[in-house]
């Protein structure tokens, strides 16, 4: 845990990509942990977090669209509670160096550790429905999709982050950021230099919930599934999330058990009313235990409009608020600017472009 | 030919790695073209020079030979004749949005078309020399090598560039900045949109000389050859050029003539007394047909000498004039900066992140 360690100063970095409204999934994910970071930490570590607009465009957007979610997502992050006196709030594409540090690494960095990226792997295979890898061609997709690790390594090594809060699925991509810095570390090391110039970043583990779709509890909640009823949005009012609970699938056995494997439906509602209530799970699934479906949905309602409500109005309110938001924006960006330039100017020496 | 056209108002965009001192190869290559250039251009055309630091990294460099030669290649730019007044002479390195819009660029670009261009596939061959590309892969080359065609994409059409002055050898890299200018273009065309975003660049032929090697005359003058008698650097003295050019290997044949194919080394020697006295190489031909070789090489080195006085005695002088360099570069930076601001808020705005 982060907050858990004493010491020497800490530099965490988070990022997170402009999908617009948060759902549920999205809340109880990253972001609740975030507010949690900022609570437990030590006053001395640096806490960054960034909007990474630059990763947005590996996937096809719609400008208008993401021009909207650039900006509703800084406001998530002022509506669930991040102080932007406390931490650094602000836009990766509007601080130089990302993109700067991102190229010198990638003349660093070997192709073959790129292809390796399970996340080039699978897309390489959705990417013509094949079933396995081998099956296609990495022609059609994107240099952008294939060299992104090298930009989250740069969003990371910018700031010399030391611990970078992250879930599984980005173990490996954080592992090649430590692969590249020390690849760094090693060509353009100084004679009488006694620390390598770019710290190790640690992989803190947030101890994220893994919130399944309404309507179909095989899959993970997602802001692209067609049916809207299937995920909760951080806009939705308190009638649309009764709604949207009431019909969520569960399952025709009596009474409620946990039992992701055999009821992922009901466990789901579970998971969810457990972290809404930030009561543990198997106290909730005691005190439901003799619960109707019906009066479980009502309660696990109540519980997230309970947690939802005072982002929601804090969104709601914020997103209309551009002058504020900008400024906050414009605020980030030159504290951000100033520690990237630092390091951007101390790299430039290393390697020979200053 | 630039000089030859009229009316509308060209951007001319050129490029120059960072190599050090220019040998007679590169001088009579590339950089007298610039000269010309800027004395047959249209006073409204735009010109701009660029030493493309960035491009210097995708192979291993010595940091402090690598800081000396981005010094050197910017004085060299001034000794040869450009006028930082007339023209934009810049570090692209020190302009920001080359490696945004490169980035941004990227999103856009298949990794099949990198695979495509034959500097990657001749990189490969030679990475394991192996004689054909599919003896190797791909994985130990970095992914520089692979994407630097797409930043030099970027730092044509980040000044919005219609002509490019450059030899044979990167027609490739030039239509696929074509073919990248104008998938952006369809991508985010405008709902009324008269014209394409980015003007699709023109590949402006320069009848550049091949210089070729005094010591080997079946392969080009290089700055990488162990022998260095076998180029001419603009740093020579008269003496040193007349020792060069008296060890040039030739041939046993009596008389002069061109015959490029069995006579390379003295037809090497008469391009370059061509191209030093700004003669035809037919009249240099008959001028000299009854000369001895060394006769011939004699007159040669008068003409290189007579050639690079000028430009030596200002490379020396100024590239000790540190102060003056930094302050020609830091103009040529705004000025370029300048236009590639202009060009990325239009660009941000085009693909949402604005």
């Amino acid at each position: 845990m982060v907050g858990a360690s004493t010491g020497t100063k800490r530099v965490v970095l988070s990022g997170i990509q402009p999908t617009g409204v948060p759902h549920l999934g999205n809340y109880l994910g990253a972001m609740t942990n975030w507010v949690r970071l900022e609570r437990t930490s030590s006053p001395q570590d640096e806490l960054l977090y960034t909007v990474v607009g630059w990763h947005a465009l590996t996937l096809p957007q719609d400008p208008k669209a993401l021009m909207e979610s650039r900006i509703d997502m800084l406001a998530t992050l002022l509506a669930i509670g991040l102080d932007p006196k406390r931490s650094v709030i602000f836009h990766q594409d509007q601080v130089r160096g990302h993109t700067e540090l991102a190229w010198i690494l990638s003349c660093l960095t070997p192709v073959g550790w790129l292809r390796r990226m399970t996340t080039w792997k699978s897309r390489l295979a959705t990417s013509r429905n094949a079933n396995d890898e081998s099956e296609v061609d990495e022609s059609l997709l994107n240099a952008g999709l294939l060299t992104y690790p090298v930009l989250q390594a740069a969003d990371i090594l910018l700031y010399k982050a030391t611990h970078v809060p992250v879930g599984d699925d980005q173990t490996q991509h954080l592992q090649l950021t430590r692969d590249i810095a020390d690849h760094f570390n090693r060509t353009f090391k100084q004679p009488h230099q006694k620390h390598p110039y770019f710290p190790l970043p640690t992989q803190v583990d947030t101890p994220t919930k893994r919130i399944l779709s309404l309507k179909d509890p095989s899959s993970k909640m997602s802001k692209s599934a067609p049916d809207i009823k299937s995920r909760i949005l951080l806009t939705d009012t308190a009638p649309q999330i009764q709604t949207k609970l009431r019909s969520a699938v569960t399952d025709s056995i009596h009474g409620i058990t946990f039992d992701p494997v055999n009821r992922p439906g009901i466990s789901n509602l579970l998971t969810i009313l457990s972290a809404c209530s930030e009561e543990p799970i198997e106290q909730v699934v005691e005190r439901c235990r003799d619960y109707g479906h019906a009066q479980l949905k009502t309660e696990v309602a109540d519980a997230v409009e309970e947690m939802v409500r005072e982002p929601r109005e804090k969104f709601e309110r914020l997103r209309k608020e551009r002058g504020y938001l900008e400024q906050v924006a414009k605020e980030g960006a030159e504290k951000a600017g100033e520690k990237a330039e630092k390091t951007m100017n101390e790299v430039r020496k290393l390697i020979g472009l200053a």
